[in-house]
């Protein structure tokens, strides 16, 4: 099974030492599976995503960007739980075994594990269409993750950096080499928008300062317009959205123009966070936010009813109800 | 991302519920991550397998065993370490969401997974090539875990089950519809040797049995001529293994006659397991096969030196060197 060809030196050259070394993972990789020692009075988080080629990626995708992107996306899951990264398990598909793929992949992917302390403690390789599967697993002290559910009529709504750049990102890379020309003013910020989409960065240390001041959070993924009514449908709340207080990059402003708050709203792969909090924890968050020298923006709150409500110049402007749900975790 | 059509609908009737209800799962399917509560005192056991159409089972697979097999695989994995079963996450890449597949699938996962208490807490669909992939977590209490890497030159070899049988099995999904005429006395094995490759039953009991009597323990997915290897390179032992006494099936006996030690020896995805004990323990292992059921054979023994030899009839018929380890866990 798997690889027919140098499995075995594969994961001796770039994945047996890839990811921080901890002195929780009591056995690595190397034997039917891992051991992990959890620290004591804690909960464990645990999530997965997979990115598949031509489903979440374009065929030729940047290696390293998927590297990391593999890993980040599961990061932004723990971080919507306030959780502290651990260990992580990589399931890589590939249709043939190449040195330079490889290479720049796990750079990728070790670096972002390294900036949050996260081990690689096994995993699986296999010849097959391209595909990429992180189980993450992190934790938290008992009782202190942040749910989606948790949020009550009257919280304030924030988000966290700025919204629609990797959707711009990832249109400007599929343009590239296309048609579409960029405006001269905008060409400067095309690079920073690209790198939005392909090395998002997890919010891992704002999770874990929610902990404590959020009432709900969820991690951007799918886009604010399909992200905020589950949080709000989970919370059992309705939700008004202040569109015209969105926050919006320079560089989005200058690609996007009129739409850019349109991005901003239905965009997804931002891996911003979303979440909610008491009116009196708003002097804390934006303590927080200096801190982490991280963007926090109110821009909406929780009320009475269901579904979220846009409001754009003090009118509504468009009605959003919960999608359904993705498979979980 | 994901599913377009029903990706909700799919979780909430096929995967919301399915495995076991644990009363240490805090938060499971339906958040970004899942909570889980970790036993006092224990260590957690960590591993992941995928099941890749046309790389793991061949196009057309049966779906029940497609979900039994991908929680089985990690279930062997866990049972190597003597670990008690816990928590599974799943990622499921489908070509299109069909109801009678995903009945059937989930019904293979359940079933298995009920059986061994184990909760589905998370995990994440997408359309795309077929492809199934497990993570699974386990506890052991702190420090009772099995290695590969715990055998000692004079340790006794055991295998548990009957060897042959799923590789044999396979050959024969393979071979229907095709021009193998079967000998008539073997039709009435093929059902059965069919079984064992499609639902293989992952010693867990054995394994959390082995814990105080095994010093060190592998599971059988690449066959114990590619297994046997690791195992004893990991214990930096040699081994000497009596192919005579290796365990077979009287259906294996009927199929593939005098070439049936070979599909023992060779053979994949048996999911039994190797382990090595102090011959001291030989009585307590004959009891707890005993009392499990489930039959233990004695059939060599770790020595100085490296590689593996293999006897028959008191001659040395080859040797075999430990190949490239997978992609660990």
């Amino acid at each position: 099974m798997g690889m027919a060809m140098g499995e075995g030196e594969i994961i001796e050259r770039y994945f047996r030492h890839l990811g921080a070394v901890r002195t929780d993972v009591a056995l690595g990789i190397g034997d039917d599976a891992a051991l992990l020692r959890p620290a004591p009075g804690c909960e464990l988080v645990q999530s997965t995503d997979a990115l598949i080629e031509q489903v979440h990626f374009p065929a030729g995708s940047a290696p390293r960007s998927l590297g990391h992107r593999a890993l980040a996306i599961n990061l932004s899951d723990l971080a919507a739980m306030g959780a502290t990264p651990a260990w992580a398990l990589l399931s890589l598909t590939l249709p043939r075994p190449e040195e330079a793929w490889l290479g720049e992949f796990s750079r990728g992917f070790a670096r972002l594990a390294r900036e949050h302390e996260v081990a690689l403690v096994g995993g699986n390789l296999s010849r097959g269409p391209l595909s990429i599967t992180v189980q993450l697993t992190g934790q938290v002290p008992q009782g202190t993750a942040v749910r989606r559910s948790g949020g009550r009529a009257g919280d304030e709504l924030w988000v966290s950096g700025t919204l629609g750049d990797a959707a711009q990102g990832l249109i400007l890379r599929l343009a590239e080499g296309g048609a579409q020309a960029l405006p001269p003013d905008a060409e400067s910020y095309a690079a920073w928008l690209c790198a939005r989409f392909e090395y998002p960065a997890p919010r891992v240390a704002l999770g874990v300062g929610l902990r404590k001041l959020a009432s709900a959070c969820i991690d951007l993924s799918d886009g604010l317009l399909a992200d905020l009514p589950r949080l709000a449908a989970a919370s059992g709340c309705g939700a008004e959205l202040e569109v015209d207080r969105l926050p919006l990059s320079p560089a989005l402003r200058a690609v996007s123009g009129d739409s850019a708050w349109q991005q901003a709203l239905a965009g997804g792969e931002d891996y911003e966070l979303c979440f909610t909090a008491s009116a009196a924890h708003a002097p804390q968050l934006q303590e927080l936010a200096a801190t982490l020298g991280v963007p926090l923006c109110c821009c909406g709150r929780l009320r009475d009813g269901s579904g979220v409500e846009l409001r754009r110049a003090g009118t509504v402007i468009q009605f959003a109800h919960p999608p359904f749900d993705h498979f979980g975790a």
